[in-house]
C-alpha cells in the first residue's frame, strides 16, 4: 500500500468523524440558497476549534465549491470580497487607536485588523484531505473571474499571499522525469506540455529515452504526483538552429558524456491556479547544477525558444505609417511573408531573410510595450533570468502555430552561470538586453539611438497583461 | 548519495555564485556596526529581484546572526520591530484614502500597506538553505527576548503567523519511529523526551524495540530528519495505573495483537522554536487512526499523563486560610506530605490517600487560575482535544519530580473517538471538564457547587500565562 | 542517479581496468576461428583467479557471444557440451576409487569430478555486469537448439540447475504494477501480456488504473526493471462467464471494497528463457493472500481461462472411427462447428451447446495425453497448483484465436485456500481432476467409466511436449 | 509497515496452511527420536510436489533444528551424510551405463546420480520463510562439528556450493554506513567489529558521523538488515602510522574533499556460517571506486591492518636452534620483549625496533607456513587481493591484543588499482609478495636468497588451516 494513500485514507478518516458530529450531509446542489450555505459553513469554519470539525467543514465547503456552476462560484468569490474582508469594525477601531497613540503595539493591532479574514479563512480549508489541490483550482478559476470583476484583485492577492508561502521554492523539490518515472505522473507530461506538442506514449518516450535526452520537474510535497512545472532538455555538441532536428523520429542519440551543450527547448508551466507564484527562474538554475554535476563535459546551456509576440508586432509596424524598426526596403521584402507557401520557395525565404532577422533584432533589443518593457513574453522571462540573448533562427520551427506566430524565427537564449546575476540587474533595473554582438549588428547605425516612443503592444486592447507567465488558454511561458 | 543532501549541496552552489556576484565576505563579527549592517543587507534583501543573489544575502544574514551574542540578537530584533514594520507612510496615505472612500481598493491597499515589511524579509529569508532550522531558532531566542521586551509581541506575531503556514498541518508527516529508524533521528528523540527521561541507547532500546511498544512523530519536509513533536505508547491489556510497571527493564512483552489499549505514555514538543503552532492534538489523533488500522483489536485509547500543577496549587490550598477545597480533615490529614518518605510507609501513604485523591478531583474539576481556566496544564491540552479525565492514579510515578510536583499523581485521559468532538466542545466553548463518574464522585455533595470564586494561580505573578503549550525550560507540556 | 545505474557503472569501471590487464580487445566477429577463441576464453575463466579479470573474461565472453550468429551459438552449445562437462580423467579415477572402496571421500570425489565443468563457467559468466540477463537470452537460445540437437539437454540441465538456485522462490519479490508504476515496465507489460493481446497505453491503462483492477509481478533483483512472471486481476461481485464484459472499453468500475470475488484473467510468463523454472503457482498464492488482507471481503478466487487444446482434440475425437468421447448424436450436432459464423446464429449456437460442453467436461474430466495426463496445458498448470475446475462457458470468449482453439469457451478455475493441498495431491499423485458437481453430471452415466485408453495426443508428432509451461511462439501458459 | 515484513508474514502465513494440512504439531523436542523425526520430514520434503507443504515442512524442519542440542545437531549433520548422500543404487546403475557405453546421455545420467540428494534438500529448506538466515547458522554449527567429524566435510561441501551460488556477488548490494542508518542495523556493526572494538554507540558514533569517517557493508537481499562483510574507511591526508590517532576521541576531524588518502582500518567478516565465501576483496575494490566517484580528489588507498600471526612466528624462531630469519644480534637484542612493559621505556623500545622491523619483514617477505604460503592470514588476504605490503609499523597498535599478537606492529597494504591485477596474479601463481622497496631493504644481502626450508607453522597442531578468513572465535580475518 502507498504511504500518501494511506495517509489521505486515515484524513478522510478523521475528517468523516468531523462530519457525522456536525451532523453535515453530503455537499448538494439542492439548497435554496447554496452560496448562502457556504457563507454560513465559512463563518463557522472559522470560528470552529475542534481539528475533526474543522477538517469535516473545510471538505465540506472544497466540496460543495466543487458541485458549484460558474455562476454560484462567482457568486461565492463576490462574497469572500465583500464578507470575508478585514472586520471593518475593528479596523476602524484600531485606526482611531493607531491615530490617537501610535504606539508599537496600536501598529500591530493595525495590521492584524487590517488582514482580510479571508485569509484564515483559505488557511483552514487547507486542512481538507487534498485541500490544496482543490485551492489551486480555485484560483485558476478565480482568474477568469477577474477578468470580468477587477474588485476580486483583493481575494486574488489572499491566494496569492498564501500560495507564496506555500510554493516557497525551498518546499520544491526537483525531481528527473525520465522512462522510468511512474506512468501517472507522465500522462500529465503529455497533457500539460504546452510549447511542442507531444503526440502520444511514442513520441514522449524519444523525449525521455535516450541517452541524450533530460527532463526535470518541481514537485510540492502535497502535490505528489502533478508537476508544477517541468523542462525538457537536449543534449547536444552544438547550440540548435532549428527544432525539427531535435525532435526528429530517426535521429541517432549521442552518448551523454559526448555532449556539450544542453538546450532547454521546452519549458511548461503545469498549474494555471499558481500563476505568478514563480519558480521557472529556479528550474533552470537547479537544472544546470545539476546537469554539471552529473556531466562535467557540459559547458553550454542554451535554450531554443518560441517568439510568440514577433509576428504580431511586426503586423502592426508594417501596417503603421511609420515605423523605426523597418526600412522602406525591409518593408518592400518583408511583403512576401503575405504569400502562404512562401517558406517553401528557396528563392523568396533567402530574399525575406535579412530584412526579417534585422527586424528581429529591433524587436528584441528596441521595441517596448506600453509598459515601457520587452515585447516578447519569452524574452522577459529568460533575459528576466539573466539569460543572454544568443542568436535568431530564421525558419527555426515550421510548425503551423510558429510560422503565425513568429514566421517561423526561433531564438537561443546563452545561460552562462557567472554573468547571471549582472545580466539580470542589467534587465532588472535598468531595462537593458544582453544580446550577442552579432545580433546587435544587425541594427543598422542609423537607427540605432534607443527609441523613446514605445511601440504598439503586442496585446490587443482588451487583453490583460501578459506579465505574468502562463497565458490564459495554452499554459505556455516560455520556451 | 542521499538526495537531500545532494539538494542541499546544489542550493549552497547557487547561494555561492550570489555570494560572489555581491562580493560578500563571509559572515564576520569583526564589523563596528554588526547590527547596522545586518539591517542595510535587509534592506538589500527587501529590495532584490535576483535569485542567486537573494539566496546569498538570506544565507549571509542568517550566518551572521547565529555569529551573534545575546545582546546582538536582541538588537537586531528591535530593528526587526522599529525599522521593518508596516511602511508608515504608505500606510498613512491609505488610510486617507480609506477614510476618504472605503472602495474594496482601498481596503485592498490599507491590508496591503499594514502588512509588516519583515513578513516578506523572514519569506525571503526561508530561502536560504536550511534557512526554516535557523528560523526556527531564531524564534526559540525571540520567545526569551520578548519577557524583558513586551514590544517585540509584534515580531513574534509575524513569525507565528508564517510558521502557521509553513508549518500547517496539511505539511506535515507521520512517520512512526522504531528501532530501525535512522540512529541521527533517534539520538534526538533521546534529547527531546521531555517527559520520562530517557538514559541512554538501551533504554531507548526498550522503549522502542518490544513489540508491544510504538512510537510515532510528526516530520516537516524541509526539516527532513528533525522531528517536531513524537508521542510514545505502550500496547497492553488494561488501562495501566503507574509508569514504572512500563518501563521496568525486566518486563515480557506481550504480543502485539494481544493488546487492547494502547497508552500514549509520553508526548514532547521538540522544537521550542514553535511553541504554540499546534500540532499534538492532530497527533494523537492520527496516531489512534493509524493503531486501529494496524492493529484493529484495540479498543481503548488512553493517556498516562502527569499532574504537574497539582503539588503547587495544593501547596495554596494549604496554607489559605480558607479553602473550599480542603475540609478541616483533610488539611490535617494531608499535613503528613511534609514528611520526608512518607509515600514509602504504606500505613501513612493509606492514610493520605483518600484525601489526596479527593483534592485532586477537585482540582480539575473545580479549580480555574486567574484566567477562568482549569490550572493543569497538561489537563487543559488533553481536554482541550476532547479527550475525558478517567481515573487519577495514587502514586503512579515515584520519581523525584513527580513527587515534587505532583505528590506522585498520575492520571490517565481517555479519547474516545465518537466523543471526541462533543467533550471538545463542551471544555473550549463551556469550561466544563468531562470526567469519569467516579472521579466526580470524589467531592463531597456539600461542596458540589459549582465554585464562583478563582482559586489561587498555579503560577507565581510574573511569569507568563501557561497557556501555550510547551513551557519554556523544560518543553515538556503533556502527557 | 539511480541507484541501480550507479552501482552497474562501478561494475563496468571494475571489469573495464581487468580488460585493460588481459589486453583483450573489445569483442570482434572477424576471428578466424572465434568458436576456438571463445573456448580458450571459457579456459581462462576457469582458471582465473583475480577478481577485475574474471569480470572482464565474462563479460567478453558474452559480448562475443551476443554477436554470434545461429550457427555459431549452435557451435558453442556444442563445445559446452563436448569440451566443458566433467573432467573424465578425474571421473574415471573417481569411479575406480570408489569402486575400490566406497568411503565417504571418495563418494565425495565423486560427486565433485561427476559435476560438468560447464556449471562453474555459468556460474564465473554470472559475474559480469548484467550477466543473468545475458544467461537468460542463452538459454532462450539453447531451448530452440535443444530441438535439433537432444544431447544438448545435458547443457541444458546445467543452466536448468543453476537458475533453479538463482531464482529460488525466496530471491523472488512481489511487486503491485499499478498506473503509477514506471513506464519503462509498463512497455514490457504491454509486450510479455500473452493471453489477452494489449493494444496500447489506453488498453494498458484500463487494465491498471480502475479501482476494480490489480496487477501483480514476480521480480529479481539482479533484473530489476524486467518481470518475470505477472498476473492481472479484476475484482468483480460474481465469477464471469466471459472475458468481453471484463476488458470493455466502457464499463463502469466497482469500488473495490464493494468486491466478492477476484478474477485472475491473465498469467503471463515473460522471460522464455526461464522455461521450467517454475514460479507460477507460488504468485497465484501470494496475489490471494496479499487480497484477502488488502480487501477482507473477498472470498472468492477464480481464474479466467483460455482452453488452448480443445479444438485440436475435439477434431480429432470427430474423426476417429470410435469415441468414447462423442455419441453419434452428438458428432452430428458438432457438425455444425464447421460452418463459418456458427457462433453468429443464436439457435445454431443454442444447438451446438449442450453437446459442445459435454464434450469440454470430457475432454477435461476423461481425456488423456500420450503420457497419461490431462490434455490440455492451462489445466494441467491449475489443478496441478490445487484449483478445481468449476465451471465451462460456452462462448466466454468470441476473440479469432478463441474460437479457433476452443470454439470459444472458457474456463473457470477455483482457487479455495483450504483445498489447495488436498486438490494438489490428488491430481499429482492420482492424477484425479477435482471438479464441480455440474460438470461432473455433463458425462452419461453409461459412459462414466474411466477410459483406459489414452485418447489422440493434442500435440502434432514432431512437436515436443508441451509439459513446460510457456510454449515456445507465445509464450503463453495459463489463465 | 515494513514491506519486508509483510512479505515475510504472507510467507508464514502460507506456510501455516500447510503446516494444518499436513497435521504438524508445532517443533517439540519430546519425540522419542527426534533426529528420526527430522530424518523422515526431509524424506518428504524432497518428495512433496506442494508449494504450501513444501514450505511448512521446510519451516518445520529449520524449527525443529533450532530446539536441537549439540548432540542431537551432530546426529542430523551426521545423517545428512549417510542418508542423504547420492543415491546409491542411481549411482551405480549409472556407473554401470557409463561404462558400458559412455554417451553424453549417459555421462549426464552419471552427473545426475552422483549429485547428494541433500543438495536438494538443502535448496529446499530455503523455501522456510528466513530460512536462508537458519541455513547460515546451520553452516556455522557444521563448521564447528567439522572438526571432530571429518567426513562432514562432504556435508559442507554442498552447503559451500549452494551459499556460492546464493551469496554469488552479483546478488549483493553494497550499501553505505553512516549515523543515518537504522539502529538495528547499527548495533549489529557494533557486535560484529572484530578488529579494533567499538565500546558502545558513543564510539560508534565517532566512526560513523564525521564528514571524513566512512563504512560500507555489503548485503543480501534475503538478510536484509544484516549485513556480510563491513569495512571502515578514515579519510586522511596521509598514510598513518598507528591506530591511535585515528580513533582517538578529542580529534578534530578534517574536510572530505581535503583528503587525499582513504584508510581502510577495519574489515570485518559479519557471518561465521559464510566463511570461505569470499567477498571481501570485491567489497574493497568496489568501496575504492565508489570513494574515487565521489570524492576525486582521493588519490591514496592504503589499509591499517594488525599482523595477527608475527608473535607466534617470532616466538618459535626465538626459540628454534637455529633461524634464517634472526641473527644472534637480533635474538639477544629482541630478549627484551619478554619485558613487561617495554614498549613504555623509550629506550628499550628503541632498542628493539630495527631488530623487530627487520624480522617483521622476514615475517612476510621469506616466511612461509607448512603449505609453503604466507604465514599471516591477514597479508594472505590483501596480496592475494593484490594489494602491495607498504610500510611497517612499530608499535602502530598499543592495545593488549596487538601486542600479545604482534608486539603491537601493524601494516599498511596500497591498493593501487592500475597494479592490482598484476600483484595478484604475482602472488597467486608465483607467490611472490610485493613490497615497498625500503621493506625489501629490511632483509640483509647476505641473507636474501629465497627460504627453501618451510618454518614453523604459525598455528600449533590440531588447529585446522586458516587459509579461510574469519578465524573461530573472533569472526576477524583482516585489516
Amino acid at each position: 500500500m502507498n504511504t500518501t494513500s494511506f495517509f489521505s485514507d486515515m484524513l478522510q478518516s478523521i475528517a468523516e468523524r468531523g462530519r457525522r458530529f456536525l451532523s453535515l450531509g453530503p455537499a448538494r446542489n439542492g439548497d435554496v440558497n447554496p452560496v448562502g450555505t457556504m457563507e454560513a459553513l465559512c463563518d463557522t469554519l472559522l470560528s470552529s476549534r475542534g481539528e475533526a470539525s474543522g477538517m469535516a467543514l473545510a471538505k465540506n465547503i472544497l466540496d460543495r465549491w466543487q458541485g458549484f456552476d460558474q455562476d454560484k462560484r462567482r457568486d461565492f468569490m463576490l462574497a469572500l470580497l465583500s464578507r470575508f474582508g478585514p472586520d471593518i469594525e475593528r479596523l476602524e477601531r484600531a485606526i482611531d487607536a493607531y491615530r490617537a497613540d501610535p504606539t508599537p503595539k496600536a501598529l500591530l493591532e493595525m495590521s492584524m485588523a487590517a488582514e482580510p479574514r479571508r485569509q484564515e479563512l483559505i488557511r483552514r480549508l487547507n486542512l481538507a484531505p487534498n485541500g490544496i489541490a482543490t485551492l489551486v483550482r480555485m484560483r485558476a478559476d478565480l482568474l477568469e473571474l477577474k477578468a470580468q470583476n477587477p474588485d476580486l484583485e483583493a481575494v486574488d492577492t489572499d491566494f496569492a499571499h498564501l500560495f507564496g508561502s506555500w510554493f516557497n521554492r525551498g518546499f520544491l523539490v526537483l525531481r528527473p522525469i525520465s522512462w522510468s518515472t511512474p506512468a501517472d505522473i507522465l500522462e500529465k507530461i503529455i497533457r500539460y506540455e504546452a510549447v511542442h506538442h507531444i503526440g502520444g506514449w511514442d513520441e514522449l518516450r524519444r523525449r525521455l529515452a535516450p541517452e541524450d535526452r533530460r527532463c526535470f520537474a518541481f514537485f510540492h510535497p502535497q502535490l505528489v504526483d502533478d508537476p508544477l512545472i517541468f523542462v525538457e532538455v537536449a543534449l547536444t555538441r552544438e547550440m540548435p538552429p532549428n527544432i525539427a532536428d531535435l525532435l526528429k523520429e530517426d535521429r541517432a542519440p549521442i552518448r551523454a558524456t559526448d555532449a556539450t551543450t544542453a538546450v532547454f527547448y521546452s519549458i511548461s508551466n503545469c498549474q494555471e491556479g499558481l500563476r505568478g507564484i514563480s519558480f521557472g527562474n529556479f528550474l533552470i538554475k537547479q537544472v544546470v547544477e545539476d546537469l554539471r554535476r552529473d556531466l562535467p563535459r557540459l559547458d553550454t546551456f542554451v535554450t531554443l525558444s518560441p517568439v510568440p509576440g514577433f509576428a504580431d508586432w511586426l503586423s502592426r509596424e508594417r501596417q503603421a505609417e511609420t515605423s523605426n524598426a523597418l526600412s522602406a526596403a525591409d518593408r518592400s521584402r518583408l511583403a512576401a511573408l503575405d504569400e502562404p507557401d512562401w517558406a517553401d520557395q528557396p528563392e523568396i525565404a533567402a530574399a525575406i531573410q535579412p530584412s526579417l532577422t534585422a527586424a528581429a533584432a529591433w524587436y528584441f533589443l528596441r521595441a517596448r510595450n506600453r509598459n515601457g518593457k520587452t515585447v516578447d513574453p519569452v524574452a522577459r522571462f529568460h533575459l528576466g533570468n539573466g539569460a543572454r540573448l544568443e542568436r535568431i533562427n530564421f525558419l527555426g520551427d515550421r510548425s503551423e502555430r510558429a510560422m503565425r506566430q513568429a514566421h517561423g524565427l526561433m531564438v537561443n537564449y546563452l545561460y552562462k552561470l557567472d554573468d547571471i546575476e549582472t545580466n539580470h540587474e542589467a534587465f532588472a533595473t535598468r531595462g537593458e538586453v544582453v544580446a550577442a554582438p552579432a545580433i546587435r549588428r544587425l541594427i543598422p547605425a542609423d537607427r540605432s539611438s534607443r527609441s523613446l516612443v514605445p511601440g504598439p503592444n503586442v496585446f490587443p486592447p482588451g487583453v490583460r497583461s501578459a506579465d505574468a507567465p502562463g497565458r490564459k488558454g495554452d499554459k505556455e511561458f516560455t520556451s
